[in-house]
């Protein structure tokens, strides 16, 4: 699978040149995440924080309290973070919120999906899934029908974002019917969070989970679940894990203000200053904009060089876009992502089963210079790659 | 319990401050982590990796090496970074190589034994314990006496430095009973390697666990073990949890150069950098020289000055010292380290049940300059509390 293949090594960034400062040539990532940040993000993380300390408990509850704040949740739910990866939220969510005697459904359309499915198998959790292949959507229809029909799900699971494919899920129509059928809605924001709407008042869910290296633009680390506070209490006991226990770590973190085991202190005090950032741009909105400008004109950029995206234009995200590599014989991915690279940008491989395709990113660091740039960059490479496209 | 009080502020840094870059008046952490870095360290964080991109899977790749270098295990051992604090590390390791059918004897002598108990309970792996309280060290006779009782016993798991108090557990001792009654030997070496010696040619273990941010001097964000190779081969289906899966995502990083699940890519740049100051100062041998100087001045001084260490010197460490809080009336922990702090060092609470304490730690970017300091500066302090101690 082209997805899980390393690409070789075109232009080669040491440790010891990052060591001299911001490299300014070092190339954009226009990749689901991690992304490019910006310098005043990273350089937050030139500070050594003591992890029990009153200085960075007022980051942590900072922090937290922006993540609610941004999807107006204040009232209703609470932000628990944890250390890891965006995966490692999602199964501590699982972990925590779903009984061991309940059952999920989960809502399939990419690896996402998949990976929550394959989370569940590992804890002994029940669930069925819905299995839309590649990238097809789960329609709210289908959903309905599998929820009256199996009284015994508790938990409806789904990814907003599904960057497998780049397609954008209709979550809202699906939350409707999840709640008139009386179950709770568990969402993977993953890619999603701060640059697509999430307004807890009337997108009805348990929990909704992302990271720090995605649309607020901070560095990887950790993720955090928004998690409806009533649910929360009732959740002790729940988990597999203790270090992916969001109860207890919950508990603790109210009573102390600190993490129970070690943060990673600099990438939160990074996210600090993204959100901060994040701010200046005019919040979600303000993102949604810059990201959504991005993918109109990398799109149609594209499209005037030949290649044409996986989706109709109804699902493609403003995250991320699958292209289907072109099916001319002098066209290699990892040729064209080495060529790329050396020019400054790094693409993304695809993820898709059943076609070649690549991945191209809008979120990040990216303007309109930058997206004019890489579609200089590709059509320099297509000619010396010897590749001529149909426009 | 004052180990899970939150610290008032009394010098407030910002992140905006921090974002002004290196503050050089920021506080010595004397912790046992996260600790003070270098500021090369911190600024191989100035650049954004691609996580799935060639440069980065260099990077992972030469920290894996290092890592089984140090610990002379590249003929025998593997080493499997996974995302989160110490504590995800030594999950993962006791979830992926314990059988579920396994029986594990935990030897506590603090916190971090306490926790790997806790860690297996919610697991539900099978297992017994030696609780020595506090402080008190396991012996190699009490060891071997449970084994020889219990055949069901498949693991035994200890902490090389249990940080609780400071002590240095006799591991090799503990490991020759251990290989004598053919168990496996499971080492908590959170902060011990790097500093400590440990040659797996000599000293028999399963597994080895340490963190990113302990005596190799890097930042915070993710651990590691060094398991043996044939037994990490047989673990497949151990696991609890697919986030904390040892063999998967070992497999995976085998296959693809890559981490499973996206990687704290800064901190593990940082650690990179780490790891070349770490062989610059003469490796393991150096900084455990480095570290028993500061343990030995700062000792001497504090009892100059009328403290009393919890332990007898035999037992302690290079790594975190417990000391007695005087009896005097004026002494209050919260007082005495705001006060320090705003002198620019941040100590530790205590962590005993039967007495009040503070600890001060030896590693990180310590050197006889900022020891001395320290001295000058608890003395000035405990004068200006009104706290008159008979050295």
């Amino acid at each position: 699978m082209t997805a899980q293949n390393s690409v070789d090594t075109a232009q080669t960034v040491t440790v010891d040149q990052a060591v001299t400062g911001y490299a300014p040539t070092e190339p954009y990532l226009l990749t689901p995440g991690p992304i490019t940040t910006t310098l005043t993000t990273k350089q937050a993380m030139l500070h050594d924080w003591g992890s029990w300390d009153g200085d960075f408990n007022a980051i942590t509850a900072e922090v937290r309290q922006r993540l609610l704040a941004l999807a107006n949740a204040e009232q209703s739910h609470v932000c628990v973070p944890v250390q890891g990866s965006g995966s490692f939220a999602v199964e501590a969510t699982l972990g925590t919120i779903v009984p061991r005697d309940g059952k999920v459904l989960v809502l399939m359309n990419g690896a996402y999906g998949q990976r929550m499915s394959k989370t569940l198998s590992y804890m002994g959790r029940d669930h069925v899934v819905i299995d839309k292949g590649d990238y097809a959507p789960p329609t709210p229809e289908e959903v309905a029908e599998v929820l009256a029909s199996d009284p015994a799900i508790t938990d409806v699971a789904l990814v907003y974002c599904e960057t497998s494919s780049g397609i954008l899920n209709p979550v809202a129509e699906i939350a409707t019917v999840v709640e008139q059928a009386g179950r709770r809605l568990i969402i993977d924001a993953m890619s999603a969070f701060g640059a697509l709407p999430v307004d807890a008042r009337e997108l009805k869910f348990a929990a909704l989970i992302s990271a720090a290296n995605k649309c607020i633009e901070g560095v990887p680390g950790f993720g955090y679940a928004i998690i409806d506070r009533d649910l929360l209490e009732r959740s002790e006991g729940n988990a597999h894990s203790l270090c992916l226990d969001l109860y207890d770590q919950w508990v603790y973190m109210e009573r102390t203000g600190q993490w129970r085991f070690t943060p990673p202190t600099h990438v939160v005090a990074a996210f600090l200053q993204a959100l901060h950032e994040h701010e200046a741009e005019g919040g979600t909105a303000g993102r949604h904009a810059r990201y959504s400008r991005n993918r109109d004109r990398m799109v149609a950029g594209m499209r005037e060089l030949g290649f044409r995206t996986l989706l109709d234009d109804q699902w493609l995200s403003p995250i991320i876009t699958t292209f289907f590599s072109p099916e001319h014989p002098a066209f290699e991915f990892r040729d064209f992502y080495n060529r790329l690279k050396a020019r400054g940008f790094i693409i993304y491989p695809g993820k898709l089963t059943e076609a070649e395709s690549f991945r191209i990113g809008c979120i990040g660091q990216l303007y309109d210079a930058q997206i004019d740039q890489l579609l200089v960059v590709v059509a320099e490479v297509l000619q010396e790659m010897g590749v001529a496209l149909d426009a």
